[in-house]
C-alpha cells in the first residue's frame, strides 16, 4: 500500500500528463464538480467543471493553433492532511513550452496549493490556487 | 521495503546521474543487453548494449569537447505493472545545458516511454521511447 | 510509515518553500548548528548557523531588492545510509528565476551532495556541497 505521500505524488504525474496530451475531459475528472481554480493574475474563479473545461479547452486550442508543446511539472510536493477524507497539498509548478523547431523555454513559473478530497481509491482537487511568479 | 514506483524513481535518479556524469559503461548496464532505445527525431532506433553505448559515447564526448554540462531531469513519472517481472512507466524528461562561465538553458524537453525489467533486486530497461518536444 | 527515502524527499521539499519565501529563521533550522556549506565557486566554506544566517540573508535581500522571485527546485535524488543516524544524499538543483512583469529563466544548475542526521522524528543537514555547472 503506497503512503498517501506517494498516492499524491502519483495523482499529480497523471494529472500533468493529462492537460499536456490535450485530454480535457479526462483531466477535469481529477477535480470534483464544483471545484474551484483561482490565480493572483485573475480576479475571478473558475467554479466548477463546466467553466473549468470551458477555459482549458481555450488554453489547450490556443497552444495548438500555435504549434506549441507544454510540459507541466510539479514538484517540492508538501502534504498535510486535513481529516481521514482531504489534505492540503503545497507545489511548484512549472510549464515548459517548445515550439515547432524550436528550443524549449520555461512559459511559467508558480507555486500552487490543492485542498484534495478521497474519492473512491483516489483523489480529486477541491480548490485550486495559483500564484503566477512574476504577477 | 520500498514500493515499486520509489524504487523506479530510485532507479531514474541513479540513470540520469550516470548519463551526466559521463560514466557510460556504468549508465549501460542499466539496460539489458538486448535493449531497444528509438526516439520520434531519428528512425533508426539503437539495438543492443554495443551500439547504445557507441551511440552514447558520442554524444558525451562531444558535450565535453564543447564544455557543456548537461543535466538530465525526469518526472512526472507513472509506472503501471505489465506481468510479476516487468512493468511500463511515462515521464517527462528535460535536459539543462550548461556552458563555460554560461547560464543554463533548457536543451532538449520530451515525453518518454520505457519497458522495465526486474534484474535481481533491481531494475533495467529493455524499451525506451522518447518523444522530443518541436520535432 | 513512510520510507526514508520519502521522509528525504519531503524534508527537501520543506526546505525549498522555506529559502523561497524568505523564511530564513526557519530554513536556518534545517541545519544543524555547527553545519559547513560549501560550493565550487567559493573557495571559503560558510560554517554554522549564524554564519549561513547572515550569508543567506543577504542573498535573499538582494533578489528582494531586484524584484527577482527564485524556486529552488530539486530532484534526481538519491539517498544512502551512512549508519543508523546519517545517510548522504546526491541530487540536482535548479534555480528558476522571474523578474516582475517578465518571463521565467534557468539562474542556476547544480549538484550537489549532502550529510543528514537524525533529529527527532526529521533530519538536519550537517554538510552540504554544491557544484554550479558552469563554474
Amino acid at each position: 500500500m503506497p503512503t498517501i505521500y506517494e498516492q499524491v505524488r502519483r495523482f499529480y504525474s497523471r494529472q500533468m500528463q493529462l492537460i499536456d496530451s490535450g485530454r480535457v475531459e479526462d483531466w477535469v475528472e481529477t477535480f470534483v464538480d464544483d471545484a474551484v481554480i483561482a490565480n493572483n493574475a485573475n480576479p475571478a474563479p473558475a467554479r466548477g467543471r463546466e467553466v473549468i473545461t470551458k477555459v482549458v479547452h481555450r488554453i489547450v486550442a490556443d497552444a495548438h493553433e500555435r504549434g506549441l508543446v507544454h510540459r507541466h511539472w510539479l514538484d517540492m510536493l508538501t502534504v498535510d492532511p486535513i481529516d481521514e477524507d482531504s489534505l492540503e497539498t503545497t507545489f511548484y509548478a512549472l510549464v515548459v513550452e517548445t515550439a515547432k523547431g524550436g528550443t524549449p523555454g520555461l512559459f511559467r513559473s508558480t507555486r500552487g496549493r490543492d485542498v484534495l478530497v478521497r474519492r473512491g481509491s483516489g483523489w480529486q482537487v477541491r480548490e485550486r490556487y495559483v500564484t503566477h511568479d512574476g504577477s
